[in-house]
């Protein structure tokens, strides 16, 4: 029997996934489940993105341009500019998700061996689309007392070899909530100058930014034109996870240029999606402040919940729309498990997803979960009163 | 400043690219364009498959599951089952495109420096797949004066080693429009038993045979249920490029489980192509037996013109809609070049592929392009006329 490769069996494997027989199960039995445990949100897609696939009047569906047409490219030059990242249609590759844009920067600055630095917790798939490319993810621990903020630098700088080729940041965090500061971004400038690397920038949650806070693009700094790469994505800008578009974006050229090589090779991205996700550009301001306030809400609702509970800590998020909570078991991955399998209060129960495997440093964050604020209001009040049901009950 | 990878400068850059500045500049003299050179059909797509998409009642455009839904898979089982391939929903994974496919296949089954041997004239894409892995594509020789048939079985024995992983095999064949017969794939059965290897079977021209051949599928031979893997797609089946669905289908299972660690990091398949997609599997017969009669007479157009030209060979295909014409010319980049740049015919000109893409072994295929019969008949033979006309004229 032929055999699986080395990579495929290192390929990490979702740390949610395999607590989904368990939910299935209990469901099965009943059981209500409330999903903290995803970056799904429930909230609606924007009417105008919507009716343009509806209206669609195509005969033929044909291949997109391997890096997007131009028009869309233009469109969203015009929306970065709004942002202060001021680039051209030429510094655009539009993907399949941001999933497919982290695999093609991967892809393009690494070779199997080289190193990435990250700080952790981070989005556990960084790790899978590192280990499809061969390559290793170091991580730079940051700290939940902290708030997840920026590591020292030094601490940086300590694990950086001839192999480094990028640091790569989430801001605001996926799991943290943590924003970056533009102090913060200054220090990753320089020491990526200083060492001649790239600075990544997963910006998915750009726009889910609060209290007031702004949010610092690395595109946004003079001085890092060469060296800064945006990852970005409309899944959670416009609640339409589902279309699976996202781009690059950066102004070096070597890059762009090899980028758009695994971009033709797998000749494009999907057309309706592309329909929907330029229309998208156009939804009312009006649908943002909605969302924002809409979050700000659950956030303020759930972290006052979860402070009532004895033993819990947890770590103010400042953007997207999660945060890693740190509760009084030993092991979260069992406690997860537990709730689903063994626990219900009055015929419900909660999802939630473990922190180890935002972590690569083995051991990290053994009793954190991560929370997705994605539900309304009142099922997050009633998510949190069966957690604090369930850590009373847990045999720990 | 950072640099690119090695594996980045690596990524081979598609063969018909090159030649896009040229066709563009055609165009804006005023030069009508007849492209030969794409496998973009201009068929209308199923209006059941349009229809779903335009009657979609989704609010939320979500997320869907990782590697398809039950829903979708079901259905696919009944398609394979009509196609003599016995499967259940678990032996497939739904992809995005048979692009991703085939970049999830080579992944779970190879380390970089593994190797996969492939007869060429081959799928230029499976350069970059396998580029973006660390894989070396060992091409085996298949010949124009055999219809490019399978090759002898010692060729394959001669280059197998202990870093082989695969052979693949794209059936019917793109460029070359040969449709392997039962035999053939019985001796690649004998092949792979023999050496351990994975069968992979690029299956996505499956519908598209012609003269009452029958397409032999990898996954309807007995005793090859842990070495074969079938790469699917709805790309050309349904003339729906643009929605970027395909499948993996095998009852390996640790192929399978591995397989999907790769679709999880990815998150899900395009949302809205999936309806599409689900929806295309009602297409009426009578639709394929349309398709069909359509393509075989552009095909005995084509051919019957190509043949009224001096010095032009031409395989004849059984399937798919390609096909390896050669040319009394010597290098072929060039005339592709020549015909675009620096002639037309009554201000109308053809663009066509140069075959040396898709030969890995240097300086093959030189006088060799692949024709897509992918236009209408009047327009085929107008392009075969402005070709004839083109070889009349070219300082050789
Ligand atoms: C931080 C981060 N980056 C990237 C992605 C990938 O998203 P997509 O491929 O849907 O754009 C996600 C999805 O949850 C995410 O949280
Ligand atoms: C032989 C072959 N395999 C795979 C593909 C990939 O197609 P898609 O990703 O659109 O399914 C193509 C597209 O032309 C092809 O010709």
């Amino acid at each position: 029997m032929p055999s699986i490769s080395k990579k495929g069996n290192a390929m990490p494997q979702s740390p949610i996934r395999k607590l989904v027989p368990f939910a299935e199960n209990a469901k099965k039995k009943g059981t209500k489940v409330y999903h903290l445990n995803i970056g799904q949100p429930d909230i609606k897609t924007p009417q105008v993105a919507l009716d343009a696939v509806k209206n669609n009047d195509i005969k033929t569906l044909a291949y997109a341009r391997s890096e997007g047409s131009e028009e869309y490219r233009n469109k969203l030059v015009e929306y970065y500019k709004k942002h202060q990242v001021n680039v051209t249609a030429n510094n655009i590759i539009v993907t399949t998700g941001g999933s497919e844009a982290l695999l093609f920067t991967i892809g393009s600055i690494t070779d199997p061996g080289d190193e990435i630095i990250i700080p952790e917790p981070f989005y556990a798939n960084y790790n899978g689309f590192s280990t499809a490319s061969g390559v290793k993810v170091i991580p730079v621990i940051s700290k939940i007392e902290d708030n997840f903020a920026l590591p020292k630098i030094e601490d940086f700088e300590k694990l950086i070899t001839k192999k480094t080729k990028a640091i790569l940041i989430c801001n605001p965090g996926n799991p943290t909530g943590y924003l970056y500061s533009k102090e913060e971004i200054q220090k990753l400038k320089e020491i990526v100058l200083k060492h001649d690397l790239f600075l990544i920038a997963d910006e998915v949650y750009r726009e889910f930014t609060y209290d007031g806070l702004e949010h610092t693009s690395v595109m946004a700094l003079d001085g890092l034109e060469q060296n800064s790469i945006i990852i970005d994505s409309v899944s959670k800008r416009y609640s339409m996870c589902g279309a699976r578009i996202g781009c690059i974006v950066s102004k070096n050229e070597d890059f762009i240029n090899t980028a758009i090589k695994f971009a033709q090779a797998r000749l494009s991205p999907p057309t309706y999606a592309l329909i929907a996700s330029e229309a998208a550009l156009d939804t009312p301001q009006q649908y943002f402040d909605d969302v924002k306030e809409e979050y700000v809400e659950r956030r303020n609702t759930l972290i006052t919940e979860l402070q009532k509970i004895d033993g819990v800590k947890v770590a103010n998020p400042k953007g997207a729309f999660y945060c890693v909570v740190e509760l009084p078991v030993k092991d979260s991955d069992r406690f997860a498990q537990w709730i689903l399998e063994d626990f219900n209060y009055n015929n419900e129960t909660v999802m939630v997803a473990p922190a180890s495997g935002f972590y690569s440093t083995p051991g990290e964050g053994k009793n954190q979960v991560r929370i997705a604020y994605v539900l309304n209001k009142k099922d997050l009040i009633r998510s949190v009163e069966i957690l604090g049901e369930a850590l009373k009950q847990y045999p720990n």
